[in-house]
């Protein structure tokens, strides 16, 4: 599977008039390679790819990590650097003879540019800056992929209905953001796919909320938004809900959000555009009289990352395709009150959409 | 403390020519501004500072972190942006007088630069790039500071013996790493500052093992590297003991890295030089036969990052001031026996130390 990747993307390497690409962002490191190593930020990489256009590629990493390079990065060509990656280019470079060698530009840092520039004037090579060359292969997932998000997703619904049955009056909104992500790895997730938002109250009016030893009562609202990673899959849910009996206020604007929910997930289809997509859920929040109190977008894609393309967004002219991954996840959030966001994840399809989510908490009251 | 901080870096922005300087770098913003958001890795930034040479900064974030940046950065002018950061930017910078503006090269994108470079074209604004500027702020800690890094290290400590306590075979090494990070959790600490290291056996041979499946069996080494975040601050330790009756090749060994590091730490005052110090304990480890087994540098400075200045490697010519605080953290690696590291906190004193911590697990059998 990796070796098809690999061919396809030296085509685009060679399409482009390039000699070479390297490949620094590590979902798509992992892949093309199937090398699952994790950075520790941008500032440590456990390895970068470096593909000629024509020839085997190479993983290029450090002692840390070759044992591990070697047993996953089956067919490519594993080197270990000690000085530093860019030392270890400058040898290579003119052996694979890359001469115009493009970079991700969207992930590197711009320190790292400088500094091969001085080397790449050393070897003659030109550095040409690309952006999402990887990622738009990665943005059509197949059916192989498509099986893991939906094992993600499953094993994340699986984490939230065994921490929601024990969530009572009393619990710390970090308690139970504990419970969620102790049960993920639990249950065999590889790790949180992002820091779990679990909001009580009015803490929910931040889209983004931070646990906080805040306690539950009866009757505060509970915001709940995690996502775990599966082999590399990312999976991404919210739901919203009341602990205890829902009033009357709460159950009005829950049914704003699940309408809103629901239209543009009937609007998904191949051909369809982002942005139209995010309008249907718009209008819908909008005309109940919520219009300001949605500021994020409608969705983003989900795949090796938990967010990426396409952008569900007011902004995106970008067509749907077959086999894209996204969110859909409205949201009103009235500070001072608190805030509601369901999401669930769907595939595109020829002339539709399958939702990847079967559970139903506090969707349809 | 901010205002402080921030006057100073005003000062450092003037003396460049800098009308003012932009901070990307999370830890740096937080340092600046007392706002303690978190990024979701480098792409997706929790705002951003923009510091004029003369007037009042601002912090510049979007509305899912509005609120919390209003409550946290207090005395800063908190601006929110809808289309992203460089569009709000093109309106600020005219306004606020900057013709030349400072960037942090080591902590932004390529792709990032690449667009302020077109905005900064239309404004009529020159982009500097700067490395360590507020880095360089930092590598020294106040009183205040090392007070916090101490809980950090103390909180740490506490949760290493409770989690010690339990070890027993039949564990596995990610129920180990597990209940290290579920503990630091339950006993407050924000979050694990990286991904505990534990290494059962010869895994102990990779010194950034990953932990696995790997059953625990008596006489096995157990090496464990665990820190903390507590408001803010990172902790860092290493213990090595041994499932049982430690062995007296383990002894030996042990007691080799113990005496480089009792050696390492004593060289260490004000005025010293990072190699010298990292020299005094790797000499003790090549003098005992295991030269070549070493294979990091002896320590690196901990802050509001785990990792940062003052690196204690052999190549750094750095000379140590007070307030600096470094790990030392000695440690001989076999492949197919394992590995024995040692790694304490200390304060660099006028006239030697200050060693942060008290626990003495297995450090001197």
């Amino acid at each position: 599977m990796t070796a098809r990747r690999l061919a396809r993307l030296q085509a685009g390497i060679r399409r482009r008039g390039l000699d070479g690409f390297l490949v620094t962002r590590p979902d798509n490191r992992r892949y093309l390679s199937g090398y699952t190593a994790l950075d520790h930020g941008i500032e440590e990489t456990s390895g970068v790819l470096l593909v000629p256009a024509r020839s085997t590629p190479l993983l290029l990493t450090d002692s840390r990590f070759i044992l591990q390079a070697r047993e996953e990065a089956a067919g490519l060509r594993v080197e270990q650097y000690r000085q530093g990656v860019i030392p270890l280019m400058e040898r290579l470079l003119p052996e694979l003879g890359i001469s115009r060698l493009g970079f991700e530009s969207d992930y590197i840092l711009h320190a790292t540019v400088l500094r091969m520039e001085k080397m790449a004037r050393r070897t003659g090579c030109t550095l040409v800056p690309v952006t999402g060359l990887v990622e738009r292969m990665r943005v059509i997932k197949s059916a192989e992929e498509i099986a893991l998000i939906r094992k993600s997703v499953r094993l994340n619904e699986q984490v939230f209905r065994l921490v929601h049955s024990t969530i009572e009056p009393g619990m710390t909104e970090r308690e139970v953001a504990l419970a969620i992500e102790l049960t993920m790895r639990e249950l065999g997730a590889e790790r949180p796919g992002f820091d779990t938002i679990v909001a009580f109250g009015d803490n929910g009016a931040r889209p983004h909320a931070v646990p906080t030893d805040r306690v539950l009562n009866t009757g505060d609202i509970v915001l709940i938004d995690m996502g775990l990673v599966l082999d590399g899959y990312c999976s991404d849910m919210t739901r919203t809900f009341v602990a205890g009996r829902p009033g009357r206020t709460f159950l009005e604007r829950l049914r704003v959000v699940r309408r809103a929910q629901r239209a543009a997930t009937a609007a998904v289809r191949a051909g369809a555009i982002c942005r139209d997509v995010d309008r249907v859920a718009r209008r819908i929040i909008a005309e109940a009289g919520y219009g300001d109190l949605f500021g994020h977008a409608l969705g983003h894609g989900v795949g090796l990352a938990v967010h990426e393309e396409p952008r569900l967004s007011p902004r995106s002219r970008r067509k749907l395709r077959p086999g894209m991954v996204v969110t859909v996840e409205p949201g009103i959030y009235l500070p001072g009150w608190g805030g509601i966001r369901l999401e669930n994840m769907i595939v595109v399809r020829e002339d539709g959409c399958e939702v990847l989510n079967e559970d139903t908490t506090g969707l349809d009251l």
